[in-house]
């Protein structure tokens, strides 16, 4: 082995998900939404001038920054933007997670937050959930380098109340509280509120999944000016450019039709509150989530056997090979008609 | 000052560039191209699918690298695409360059080396170029943790031929050297041909400049499929998810009209040839470019102020605030038409 070989950054082998592509299938296995994004999103894209292409994008997002602030009753100064959420929260882990006490965050969470630790060298502490599968605040009463979690959680779709978020800021008044609401339209509370009263709130959301627009790649944090700058004062230093002109237009379409937003969420809620019914009526177990997904466990089933059952029948779903949460099955809210499906599919599966 | 204001990750504060913004603006300061994608893009641009944008897009950008692949007569794994080459680039030193020698690149290049540099930790050694500002193959060959340079070089336009480059993988069996081809379309010669020959060879290019896709973030690396798959490894690892729909479907549009990069590369080609006659016969000096830039000086005029004259008139090149370059001026080729417009001000400036 020659010396450059040997300098490979060792990673952990990771095979992305699975991407299915049948055209008869249910595609129920990474949260996005069964409904188109709003309408001006295509208007702004069969609008796209390839002339404009020739040239950089805004580095600095205004444009779709504005647009944000807007929506949200902030100030431009306010938001930052990035390639999804993904790049949001790992600009703000680089950014602010520089202590040697460990962050915190629940051990059955989004699978990036360690995955972003190890990359930055960051310690961290997981907190588990208890045996409701519920963040439990006391447990982030303690000396820490930071704290993120997600509202609603992941993969367990629980809410936190707002009120509980403000005892683990007051408890928190030295560290940076980070919310991801990614979730968060489907019937969560968010901190948007909290951001006046507290400066070390950052609050991240998604245009992939309440927005329906996970193709576009576009996340954001809204916080103080001061926390803001830090993150674009970060992000500029190694790579000015990289939300393209595509993203950021769309974006603002996107973000400028609230009306749309409510509509879409209010009928995946509606969805979602028919499907625990019909589920529950199955013998199926789940948290009570506020997600656009159910996080669904059965006494007489494997979840694993019932997750292959699913694919094979062209229904994805999502199993996750983790301890606590190995007979669970997340399942993301799709259209009534998909759901229909996949109710047929286990009232047949549940009588062999 | 709060904990969490203390972490906060301390940067050499950035603003980005200049993004000017005047209908009658010449715009010749960060390397676009002035000529518009192939027509393909458009069609595919205009034919965009907002429904298809509530889905992920495709991690592994099959469709893309394939093309890619395709045009540039090498297989499909052994292609890494990116949100630009920036993107690309900081992929490849955060997996290649973990060596405690330092790697080498040149005083004189791309200002984001050293950026990558600090924030991945990687120790670097600067290799000055010569009086002519030409990279010294020699200052090579010598223990290192890696090789980067961009051929063309940029500022200055000055390309290495591939036998230089050869003598420099022949002296570096050990190391990663990795060839930076933004600029390469321009008439340079590629490592394209020395893949087969090395498998310690990695060549980087962009669709921002040649196929004038700035606008999307489109960048590419081909090396062997060994090191093109540790680049995978690390990036799944950690974002799976960064290119979007519209980069992923135009970007495949644009690599397969090969006629239409070689007929916009020829003009802008013209174009410099003529322009480097011109400002010769106006006594600038500059090396022979084989870039879509040209790095002048001129003996009676200050390029700082040269450039400030240039700002007021709506024309917008680049200068550099460096030690051994502060008296030159960074000159993208813009159309026939711009450039006329450059040397009728130029001419009257040193008339003054």
């Amino acid at each position: 082995m020659k010396r450059f070989q040997q300098n490979i950054r060792k990673v952990v082998p990771y095979v992305p998900g699975d991407q299915p592509d049948f055209p008869d299938m249910i595609k129920l296995n990474t949260n996005e939404n069964p409904y188109p994004p709003a309408p001006e999103v295509q208007e702004v894209l069969a609008k796209s001038n390839a002339e404009q292409m020739r040239l950089y994008p805004d580095p600095t997002a205004h444009q779709l920054n504005a647009a944000i602030a807007e929506a949200y009753g902030v100030e431009e100064a306010q938001v930052f933007t990035g390639v999804g959420s993904d790049d949001v929260l790992a600009m703000i882990f680089q950014t602010f997670f520089n202590s040697d006490l460990p962050i915190l965050f629940p051990d059955i969470t989004y699978a990036f937050y360690p995955v972003w630790c190890d990359l930055f060298r960051i310690p961290y502490e997981v907190q588990p959930l208890n045996e409701k599968l519920e963040i439990v605040p006391e447990d982030y009463y303690k000396p820490n380098g930071g704290i993120v979690f997600p509202n609603p959680n992941a993969p367990t779709g629980i809410a936190l109340p707002s009120a509980a978020i403000e005892e683990i800021l007051q408890h928190n008044p030295e560290s940076l509280v980070v919310v991801d609401e990614a979730y968060v339209d489907f019937g969560g509370e968010t901190v948007l509120p909290l951001l006046k009263k507290y400066e070390n709130l950052i609050m991240v959301q998604t245009f992939s999944k309440s927005r329906a627009m996970a193709g576009e790649r576009i996340g954001f944090a809204i916080g103080s000016v001061e926390l803001i700058k830090a993150l674009h004062d970060v992000k500029y230093s190694f790579n000015s450019y990289t939300m393209n002109r595509s993203a950021l237009d769309a974006g603002t379409a996107a973000v400028q039709n609230a009306a749309y937003l409510q509509e879409t969420t209010a009928r995946i809620v509606k969805t979602r509150e028919h499907t625990k019914q019909v589920l529950a009526e199955m013998g199926f177990r789940f948290p009570d989530s506020k997600s656009n997904f159910l996080f669904v466990t059965h006494p007489d089933c494997d979840a694993h056997e019932l997750f292959e059952a699913l694919r094979e029948a062209h229904i994805f779903v999502r199993w996750f090979d983790s301890p606590r949460i190995r007979n669970y099955l997340r399942i993301t809210i799709g259209t009534d008609a998909q759901m229909e499906s996949l109710f047929a599919f286990l009232r047949a599966y549940l009588k062999k």
